[in-house]
């Protein structure tokens, strides 16, 4: 593994072998004197974060990967504007400059769909995609498939509910995906007709043999779930009648709450604004506060993975 | 102490402890071999740093207070743009997330008043408020104390003008309120009557029994003074006949220090403008800049006081 | 030295020692083992870096320069906005306060020429200029010598090429002054008419006795170069009939590539747009992305120089 550019890179090994090393990780972290071991890792190592659009918890998550491996960190927060991009330099000429410098990882959201396949093509430096527009977020992908393992030790034979924009949801297609490739789960979809998940998702699931339904009828849909994924469903941009009835139908709440199984974890890519409302914060199925923190313990699992390959 | 959210969370013991710690702070500061021991002391810690409106003093001073730690610094200068509350969400849900990171101080300015307290009743992890809107800047007040503490060895009786703004100046207000907590302080405020001491405090202080005057006479408030605390008088928000008076009534020159003992001191918050000539800067009596320097060093008490707490 | 103002305040003995060094950190950065001794170095020094421009090489490279020598960076991309500088206080006051804070070296690129002189004039710490406005960008000057020094293991009797916009560029126009102090250089400028090396050089040359010439013809100029420094020239400023000739007599492609002798090495400040092809990119005498490079190593001999003084 050199570079992080899709989420469907990972085989299902590698994606064991980056949970067991997050779960090392997350160990090694409540106690000072471990983590100053897991400090001795990669001291002396560089990573760039170049962050072309904002970010908080994927560009925070990384940075704090880095620094408790020993790395230091150098970057933006707004390439746009602070780097030479503004004066016209290509991604590539961008990348290529970074490669002199004796760095070790360049973390980079971009923009525009492609861009981090543009910059690995030209960089010896492993490239880690932190999105590129609306194509990928591989990083995201893995998280949410370590949160579901984390709770059932498995990513088979699950039922699966994802509500919301599963239209332009970049983190459900990914997640709908990477399921597929694992045997018996079934995916319920939950959306407005327009939001619904796109056909080119739903023949990869028909390839892959993973059973789905596409419904808008959340008390069916939680009722024997393991999982809800839910998102935003930005209902601003919808003036239909189904509206007033959309509003409610995808917030979850004390009442939606009743569906749904005690095993089951309801997940969130955040931020999140009024569709779960705070009272289910206290839940002990909401797991989406925690599922953001997974995200540094994978990430460090995959900097680690980079990094030790190195000379 | 888990967070720091106002200046009189502190009691007289908390900071005379938190003045000497800063006195060892800046001896070991002097050299190499000092620093790197004060740099093991908290090796493997990492604080955020969240600013969500522009600053370089009390940013900068606490970034470097933490690395001289030997913590690791991750943030944003321009949290407001380039954090999830562009995208609508909740300074709580920003504070949840971050508590998940594995971090040990999160360091944040605000646009909003009250936005450091909302942040700590959901934080597990130390909120260290660097200025809420017009509310507080607690660690202002302490570095503010600490100058006076370091001149005399004592915060009681002394007679302390205070100048300027008085009206919106959070510092001066802070100030003038931990002095009322010690024995036989005199406060004299120099101000036009619109931007007076507002009647708040002045009510503090005579609960406390601390003595006061209000005038516009800088000659006679300066005779017999211990410590000026001088801040910009807005002047450009004035219109009526006294500005003509004002301007020179409330810089502070060659000619106006003819007035002030030779023991006393002259501090500012800064960034000055012109309320203070370019002339004073040399005058033993100056120490608005060191008092900045001691900001460094109270920050960096006062994050070893939350940090040797941890696990 | 203290401080570092002007491209011309090195002597070739204090050039040839920053030369040595950067080799030292080039060859200690090609292993793990050998970049944790450099990183032994100067922990526990501060470097501030200030830029009140936009910059990418400069601000990275300076950066990474000081993480490789252990020290811990704190700043701001974009301090004219998030410093006090948006109050109206002066370069010199933000220095003073810098002054205070017990860092070791303050590298800045400021919008205005002299202010890294007006800053030097009331700091006792280090400060390194990333460029004042148009007046002095030294440490570009010095990478860029280095990198001829690189390849012929010297800096004089070389035949230089310098096109583009010679009028405005502050690279060539050092780096021009710079070969003039050695002997028995010959320069020619390929410029438009307007675009074309001021008096001042020329003048300066002349003093010098660097003999030199003005023309257009690239393939005349290239033929027995050893050294082509090649910058962009801003075609979108002329309108007269020049300009159809101009585009393609200023791009560096294969068919220009024809004349230039194989020994030679072809430089460029980057960011380039397409006044040098991407097709020359791998021509093995294309050095400017390994130019920017060095950047890296001789800002950290320059660090080093600084810092090996401090007690």
């Amino acid at each position: 593994m050199r570079h992080i550019l899709r989420a469907d890179q990972f085989d299902h090994d590698e994606l064991a072998r980056l949970f067991g090393r997050a779960i090392f990780f997350m160990e090694q972290d409540q106690h000072i004197k471990t983590r100053r071991n897991t400090l001795k890792l990669h001291q002396g190592r560089i990573m760039v974060s170049m962050f072309y659009e904002p970010s908080t918890r994927t560009r925070f998550s990384f940075e704090i990967a880095a620094a408790k491996l020993g790395m230091a960190v150098i970057g933006t927060e707004n390439a746009a504007e602070f780097s030479s991009a503004a004066k016209g330099e290509t991604i590539e000429d961008t990348v290529r400059v970074l490669n002199e410098y004796g760095v070790d990882a360049i973390c980079m959201r971009t923009k525009e769909d492609g861009h981090a396949a543009r910059a690995a093509a030209v960089s010896n430096v492993a490239i880690i995609n932190g999105g590129d527009g609306k194509a990928e977020h591989p990083t995201q992908a893995v998280l949410d498939a370590y949160t579901i393992y984390q709770k059932f030790g498995r990513l088979d034979t699950l039922q699966v509910v994802m509500g919301g924009d599963l239209a332009h949801g970049r983190t459900v297609r990914s997640l709908a995906k990477l399921l597929s490739t694992y045997k018996n789960n079934h995916i319920i979809f939950i959306s407005t007709p327009e939001l619904q998940m796109s056909a080119d998702v739903l023949k990869y699931l028909d390839k892959n043999g993973t059973t789905y339904e596409q419904t808008d009828d959340i008390e069916k849909a939680f009722t024997g779930a393991d999982v809800v994924y839910w998102t935003r469903l930005q209902l601003e941009r919808h003036s239909d009648a189904k509206l007033a009835h959309g509003t409610q139908a995808f917030t979850i709440d004390k009442s939606t709450l009743r569906y749904l199984p005690k095993k089951a974890i309801i997940m969130h890519p955040l931020p999140r604004v009024n569709e779960i409302a705070a009272e289910v914060d206290k839940d002990p199925r909401a797991v989406y506060f925690k599922q953001a923190g997974n995200g540094l313990y994978v990430r460090m699992a995959m900097l680690d993975a980079i990094l030790k390959e190195l000379p």
